[in-house]
């Protein structure tokens, strides 16, 4: 390899700008002369060997900078991040420069081997690998303290001197994009490959899961129509319906991982091996060695770390959840005030006042919501987690389990404490159709908002105009929150499924207005995101299985406390119970044995997994 | 290494026998002649290169041969087979003949440097990897049918040609094993490590396991002491027992992955690259091609074995199950009879009669077992499992749930449809008091049997008494059996645990003497077994999981129906059956809670193979 890093001493002729980068307005020339001259800089110096374009504004006081690769250091780039890609012989390898010709549309000019998504995670890549050699601050800025091996980039933005440092959109690609994924009426299904090259994987899995989903609702949905239409109210009928919901919600999750599996096969990250993960930016701690890589590093004792877990977070998430049952027992309270009032009364104010609790109670828990997604956030990263994917599992456990309360508990308090299975299907119901225009309004506006500034956007734009506009386009901060509104989702479907079967319907409904109109925040309104390889959907996956779990119990109860199923058991309330326990177990009992059962990963995509390791070894051996 | 394999053309002087082979009597001299050449041959032309001597009995009608390597041949095997030895440094890393100076211990001419049971394991691998080449059947044998790259050995062994493999003991080693194993009256912990390597990794878990489960089970057996002392019948009491039990076997079959973890790391298993899986003996087919090898192997499709697995086996399997559930209904209608005839005539001949159902039970039961066991090898073997492992784990889980009914059906039934815990008291106690005296009696049979044997071995024998010896004494089928022993008994100590809390004294007493037995049996009973590198106890962990995932239920629904319980709600039997059902859904989401919180391997096992990843990735770059 050597040798191939030698080749870069030519300077590339057609400069292609990958990633924006956004200094801080007055930053001194003494820092930007350095701070380039690292990123120009050969490997052998310790540099990321990139090219790097200031870029001229009208007002001029902005300090702009492109930066790109000549195609020979972006192969180079993509060997180091242990990019996987196609062969000619259709299996999937690790990419190495010195093998480039056994890859299928490989060729040396042909500058879409990698795509440009690829390129700028490479080019991420190796700016956040920009080390201190022997700096012990930020030139011109002593407060910005380095030491050898911390990431100068990591350093220039927590002192605030980088602004941001973003992936450019390509105008050209979008444009296909859109078209292909939003832009025609016929319903179809969304070209996921496509969205993977140009948002990378991390983004096409999402919106992979959400069409998945959607489909897979469709029998719930279908099933639960005439229940409604009907009104059927037979025992046995609910009870097949919820028999079915529990069984086919295992097996939509189990078909989900073999599905995700196929995909990531095919796009190369379920074999990429995991690169070592650096820390992530706000992790603090006394320099030491790192025992992993014996480099130089902040360490953080693990023991400190579980104490401020579990002495401090958990304690605080627990007292949370506290409050906001307590908080719910209030609106309960003042709803019943309300109803006497009312009653007693009969004005148009006491008319009115019954709408008061409701709104109150929206309100606070709007209110506690937002306040309690900051203290989270903050306790996180509090408790100084050393990696990125330590601090996001521990945030979202944090907000799931808050949401999950907020959400649901007042419809398990409804359910299962005043056993008012009317009311809870009225709000239910009230939700979910109230809550479906609402969506379809909050799409619609957006929509127009972005009508106003995508025709700006599609008049062809100088590279200055272009930059200037996506610098100021808000960031997309992952595909948290939209996991969560699906999470959510699933459990209004699933958890009170055997009481109110429509939910399905409106969730499919909710769905395919939400793939448009996620599809179009992500090309529209948000800065394009860096690609982040991923093989799977996460901690997700785990959510949405535990919510499985608790809607089996849910459904079992409450199947057990309709009027139809007690008439069955006319002399003795004991045997319901148990008869309702019994089954219970049972259903869970099959569900943990079809979740055993099914295998993870497709028979083919094992055995292509089978071969590759099989060669490795023999490869080996041959050494 | 192509330099190194010619070295081994000088024969080694000191020829040091590791494997018997016992040819059948009257095998043809062409085809003995043909297989040691095989044997000898060197690698280039499809040998093994290894050294083959005749063993030159009295009779002279035996053909008994021995095998051994040169040293070197053993160092290169074992980079073949991907040992992982220790290095100066102390880390672990797969052995490699060109890196062989930078392990611990190495030295040219330190023959010990792999153990005897290393040695072993590398030339039954290499015997096993002989393959054909153009051979179309065996020498002298034409219904013996080969295909290029079939295992000779096995098809040896599949004819009838060859009687048997199996390792030498080393007399020395063995001696010093036994001194430091039972061999001292004072009471330790085994030697694990010596264990290990002499008779290599499962053996070594095997009672690494034994000896853990014993430890864990002390906490449980102090506890339960005083309720049986003093006859505690109190609610409180019963209900702490019972909560520390269940939390308590979530907390030993965690901390058991994690200390077999920094064991088999220590013994390299833990890191050695699962070699690929050779179809087993038994498995047949037509001719293809494995995809995964591109190698011509009989190939059977999947499809046919799910349809044999799930429309014969599993049929099969729920037949046994009803069946031998209607032959327990049958024993208690017996049961009855006999109480009732006694009654009615009282005399000592219906005295008598009282025993005669569980007698005839008990011998049914054996004999059902016994066939049971025999159809499930039958059905397992027809079910033409590709691999060794997927065979055992489909045999394991027949037999399993087989027994498991067989053991545990009658007191369920017992305690939850008689509702009878005096009687389920009684047996449980009955059937603990009487099998340890029959387990000690057991032991001290089969030492008893061993001395006369033991006295023999002693003495110095000549190399061809101690091989004729050891060929006569029995094979060790595995730890299947002495697993399913200590699982059946882990269900008496914790499905049951608050009705009969001295369960788990008596597991402990029988546990000890069972160490020694055990012991006792490797050592002299039966021939030395293949050392098997292994890292888990596999499917057992499991099946150990589920066992305590049933006990928090059973135990649950036994202190439902304690008559304390009882008492606490006067008025409504449904509030206790809720509460039961609402404590039981609690401790079993605390157990799940505390099973995915407790990591499954030390930090500092983590930090290491972290560390050895991180350098081959490095290393990987730097290529």
């Amino acid at each position: 390899m050597a040798e191939s890093w030698s080749f870069l001493d030519a300077s590339e002729p057609n400069f292609r700008p990958l990633v924006v980068i956004e200094l801080a307005k007055g930053t001194k020339e003494e820092t930007i002369k350095w701070f380039t001259k690292r990123i120009v800089d050969k490997k052998a110096n310790g540099g990321a060997q990139l090219l790097v374009k200031s870029l001229v504004t009208e007002s001029g006081d902005e300090k702009i900078y492109l930066v790109g690769a000549s195609h020979l250091r972006l192969l180079l780039g993509a060997e180091t991040v242990g990019l996987v890609k196609e062969c000619n012989d259709n299996s999937m390898r690790t990419f190495t420069y010195s093998s480039r010709k056994t890859f299928k549309d490989f060729a040396d000019d042909n500058h879409n081997f990698l795509t440009m998504a690829e390129c700028q995670y490479i080019v991420k890549h190796e700016l956040e690998n920009l080390r201190a050699k022997d700096e012990k601050m930020i030139p011109g800025y002593p407060q910005a303290k380095l030491y050898p091996g911390k990431s100068i980039v990591r350093r220039l933005l927590t002192s605030g001197i980088l602004v941001q440092i973003f992936p450019l959109h390509d105008r050209e690609e979008l444009k296909k994009l859109r078209q292909s994924w939003y832009g025609r009426v016929k319903v179809g299904y969304q070209p996921l490959d496509e969205i993977r090259c140009y948002f990378g994987e991390t983004i096409a899995l999402y919106f992979g899961f959400l069409e998945y989903f959607t489909f897979a609702l469709i029998p719930m949905a279908v099933i639960g129509i005439p229940y409604y239409v009907f009104a059927w109210e037979d025992y046995d009928k609910y009870v097949m319906f919820a028999t079915f919901n529990l069984l086919w919600s295992t097996v939509i999750l189990e078909v989900w991982k073999r599905i995700c599996a196929i995909m990531t096969y095919r796009w190369g990250t379920l074999l990429m091996k995991r690169q070592f993960e650096e820390p992530r930016s706000g992790f603090h701690g006394v320099l030491g060695i790192n025992p992993v890589t014996g480099r130089e590093e902040p360490v953080y004792s693990s023991i400190k770390r579980q104490i401020r877990i579990y002495l401090v977070s958990l304690p605080f998430v627990c007292l949370c959840l506290y409050f906001s049952l307590y908080v719910m027992m209030i609106y309960f309270d003042l709803e019943q005030w309300a109803l006497d009032y009312h009653e007693e009364n009969e004005s148009n104010f006491s008319n009115l006042m019954l709408f008061v609790p409701s709104i109150i109670y929206a309100v606070v828990i709007e209110i506690m919501n937002r306040i309690y997604r900051y203290a989270a956030e903050f306790l996180t990263s509090w408790e100084n987690h050393r990696l990125e994917s330590s601090y996001q599992n521990h945030l979202i456990l944090k907000v799931l389990v808050f949401n999950f309360l907020n959400c649901f508990a007042s419809l398990f308090y409804i359910a299962f404490v005043l056993f008012d299975m009317k009311l809870l299907r009225q709000i239910l119901n009230q939700f979910v159709e109230s809550l479906l225009p609402y969506w379809l309004q909050k799409r619609h506006k957006k929509r127009m908002k972005k009508r106003t500034c995508s025709l700006k956007t599609d008049t062809d734009l100088s590279l200055v105009e272009q930059v200037n506009l996506e610098k100021e386009m808000g960031t997309y901060f992952g595909t948290f929150d939209d996991y969560l509104e699906l999470f959510l989702q699933f459990g209004y479907v699933s958890l009170f499924s055997c009481v109110y079967p429509l939910a399905a319907v409106f969730a499919v409904l909710n769905n395919i207005t939400e793939i448009y109109s996620d599809a179009l925040k992500m090309c529209r309104v948000y800065k394009r995101p860096f690609a982040e390889p991923t093989a799977n959907i996460g901690v997700w996956q785990l959510a949405f299985e535990t919510m499985s779990v608790i809607s089996v119990v849910t459904n079992c109860i409450l199947i057990g406390m309709s009027p139809q199923v007690n008439a069955l058991f006319p002399d003795s309330k004991m045997d319901l119970v148990l008869t309702v326990a019994l089954v219970e177990h049972l259903l869970l009992a099959i569900k943990f044995i079809m979740a055993f059962v099914i295998p993870d990963k497709p028979r083919d995509i094992q055995i292509k997994l089978a071969r590759l390791e099989f060669e490795s070894l023999e490869a080996l051996k041959q050494q």
